[in-house]
């Protein structure tokens, strides 16, 4: 068996397969928004379509992030913090509202149930062609207590 | 008993004194950097120190933001998939490495401790003068199961 590939820190480098597998593990993550030059980090719920982020918005910082097709950052995580180890996913891609009728039907009927029961939920915005990338922090047999 | 303010999607507005709190019950959150022009999303250890988030880092993305005193976001949340509730803690301010010797000695005795056994963790960084936000999600009593 290969030893896990690990960067500078000592963590263990995901391949793409296990980031994916990983992100579509989970609902909820956080993506990386500016609002007037002010950087912010949102929690949003989220399914993974093929190897795309999608999720649902209404008016706001990620609907504007999508109208001007920003790149924006996603982040899916876990963390045990008795054991000190866990596993970070980011996904660096452009936001973009999906706006074709047959594709905004297709993913209507994904489990994309916002938690916030905004009644202005309406865009669909998708993390097209992301640059996916992860860590992992393997439990240690010895830290401070 | 005066009913907590909202915000337009119907989230709890947190006073800054509720997120100083949460942020001072916690010890991992996330910061937004930005490498090349490719944002990304971090975790790191933390410690509140007063009303300033401190962490420490090694040469990187981190540090880099510190060096150009980036404006930088850093969250802390929690949230429950079962009951979909939770709160998001957003601090946006200004990452500045800590120099002056009698503030690092200082700040050595708080528990700041790097999960990450990186052996070049030797610069501490603040984000002063930050600006705090946060929301709350109560538990739905009716939501699609």
């Amino acid at each position: 068996m290969r030893a896990p590939r690990t960067d500078r820190n000592g963590l263990e480098v995901l391949s793409r397969a296990a980031c994916l597998e990983l992100l579509g593990s989970r609902s909820l993550g956080r993506i990386s928004v500016s609002n007037r030059g002010l950087p912010s980090i949102l929690p949003v719920n989220y399914v993974l379509d093929g190897d795309d982020v999608v999720f649902r918005t209404g008016a706001g910082m990620k609907l504007y992030a999508a109208a001007r097709r920003a790149l924006v950052a996603f982040e899916v995580d876990e963390f045990d913090a008795q054991a000190r180890s866990g596993w970070s996913v980011v996904v660096t891609g452009v936001a973009q509202e999906v706006t074709d009728v047959e594709e905004r039907d297709r993913l209507a009927s994904l489990p994309l149930d916002p938690w916030v029961p905004r009644i202005d939920s309406t865009h669909v915005i998708r993390l097209a062609n992301g640059r996916v990338s992860g860590r992992r922090l393997a439990r240690m047999s010895s830290h401070k207590p």
